[in-house]
């Protein structure tokens, strides 16, 4: 059934955002020649994603009585291109090169400055992507716009729930540059409001909103959203460490050699003797070698993390289970999300 | 009476935004130290500018008989806010380390992350920056919901003018650092759609959408806005050169440092003689002493580009009022329009 969420998400919002930037090619082109260039770079990369929190609007839109109309994807489209901005914007700010197993936005525009022989690519690349960025969240305005009698309310819970993202975004920065070592609630906060609220508890209010459906139920889908989009993060860095490079289109390491501070890390810091955490010093943060990272992947099963952190997955499911079985909705739209959950933490990219 | 209207602006849209931010701040706490933190520096910048724009959605909601209620306050507030965040992306973009007499937001945080001793505090200013300016996107959002009846018709608008301004953005980005010379069209290009469209049509436009003016006096306000706009900015460019750093709040010279592609460059680089051409290739994109800032400022009355701009600018003062003598306003509203056109060339800062 999630299966199908996910299909309908590529063969409708797939096409309509793609038709969304295929219009407005003809009224940037009046403007420069970067809306044309913008426009297919931007449809190459919101385009090829999962498309999860978009599919999150259709399904919770109809799950509580509204078809996928234009509205509907207007605000589907809108969330996908919020969401490719903000990790254009994260590129650059951690110098990723790779994502969704091609170059990043600020690597491709770097790659165009290199041709044409411009000073200072990298500036230039980190330049151009920044305004690429700021023209999707532009865009994600315009498309709200689109939903017609409920814009408002579209731009209440877009602009209620974007800016904590921000905020933790800022600690994510904050975090990665310091050499102080989070608390693990630092560590949470993050995942809770740069990742969960914003990936699960937004698209599911958001298409909620657009049916009609009421404020108890809106808060409730958002409290369960914001459980398994935590759930979400601490399966995202496993596949970081343990995932299939080709499938995650990342470096496998790369939260590693970023010095990301993740879960996982918390623990292999927190749980290692004196020499351990010494060679972890060495090895985060640095260029690492595939002994290395076996060495940190052998670690975390010696200190017993894999265990601690199935753990903390097995609780984060049963209060995802409980928030579900507290829901007012259908058995069919409980199964639902329970299929959810379990694809959550089944999911190899 | 335009100095009402900034003086209006000052005691109406300022303290609005300040409680604005305030409030947000009881909100953001629960998530980390950084929304308080964020909060004060926004409004010590958002809060410090002429608020010009925000001033004109005031007095053009006015004009066509809306009071400055709530909604007005709201759509200010958010067209500042935009304004705000653009120019802290911009002046990441630019590597600018002074704006309105205090540091940008990136050399904020910089300073800051010395100061904690974080890892790269270039990198680390840059990146918080970045945050700030996504966050101000998405306040401009929370506050555009709250124009309550008019919500709808504000996104809208915003969602339609600011697309463009990227795309001159990207324009403006690729002619500072490339090394090829742009064309006169290709820079009132940049004029219009990155300053004129955003800083004049789009704050009337706002104002009487609000006021619930018909499509075609909208329309009629942006145009002549666009035509006031690059005015504007060529004012600014001769600030740039001729100013008083105390009063621009920047280094003078800053655009010639920068080799920003500017009329007046233009006009230098195609009059200048050969000599003198290789000698601007040398001071142009380089630190200026005192002796090249002069020996510039000459050059540009010798080749007679001080009179050649004039007549540009008469010629740009002729369309206004000609746009303004169309308008379908009171007598008094279009005086308001002249003075403003008076305002924007006669200005020191």
């Amino acid at each position: 059934m999630l299966q199908d969420v996910l299909t309908t998400t590529q063969r409708l919002l797939k096409p309509y955002l793609r038709n969304f930037l295929i219009q407005r090619r003809t009224s940037v082109s009046k403007v420069n020649q970067w809306g044309d260039d913008v426009m297919d770079r931007l449809e190459g990369f919101a385009g090829q994603g999962k498309m999860l929190r978009g599919g999150l609007v259709i399904e919770a839109a109809r799950m509580f009585g509204r078809e996928t109309d234009e509205a509907v994807l207007a605000a589907g489209a809108a969330m996908e291109l919020v969401h490719a901005s903000l990790l254009i914007h994260d590129d650059i700010m951690d110098r990723d090169v790779l994502r969704r197993g091609q170059p990043t936005m600020w690597a491709q525009y770097q790659r165009l400055g290199e041709t044409q022989g411009v000073d200072r690519s990298t500036d230039f690349g980190q330049a151009m992507a920044m305004c690429v960025g700021d023209l999707g969240f532009f865009m994600a305005v315009q498309l709200l716009s689109q939903t017609q009698d409920k814009a408002a309310a579209m731009v209440h819970v877009f602009g209620r729930e974007l800016p904590p993202c921000c905020y933790a975004q800022m600690e994510d920065v904050a975090l990665s540059l310091s050499t102080a070592e989070p608390s693990k609630e630092q560590i949470l906060s993050v995942y809770k409001y740069k990742t969960a609220r914003y990936t699960f508890s937004l698209p599911l209010a958001v298409g909620a909103i657009l049916a009609g459906a009421d404020e108890i139920l809106v808060e409730q889908l958002e409290n369960f959203g914001e459980q398994l989009g935590i759930l979400f993060q601490i399966k995202d860095d496993e596949l970081g460490l343990f995932g299939d490079e080709a499938e995650i289109g990342k470096p496998v390491g790369s939260d590693v050699i970023e010095n990301k501070k993740t879960l996982l890390r918390y623990y292999l810091f927190t749980l290692a003797n004196p020499s351990q955490r010494q060679e972890l010093g060495l090895v985060f943060g640095h260029d690492l070698s595939v002994e290395q990272l076996d060495w940190v992947r052998e670690l975390v099963r010696e200190l017993g993390i894999d265990v601690l952190i199935t753990t903390q997955v097995d609780e984060l499911i049963a209060e995802c289970q409980l928030l579900i079985d507290q829901l007012d909705v259908a058995a069919e739209h409980k199964q639902f999300f329970s299929q959810l959950v379990e694809y959550t933490i089944n999911r190899s990219k």
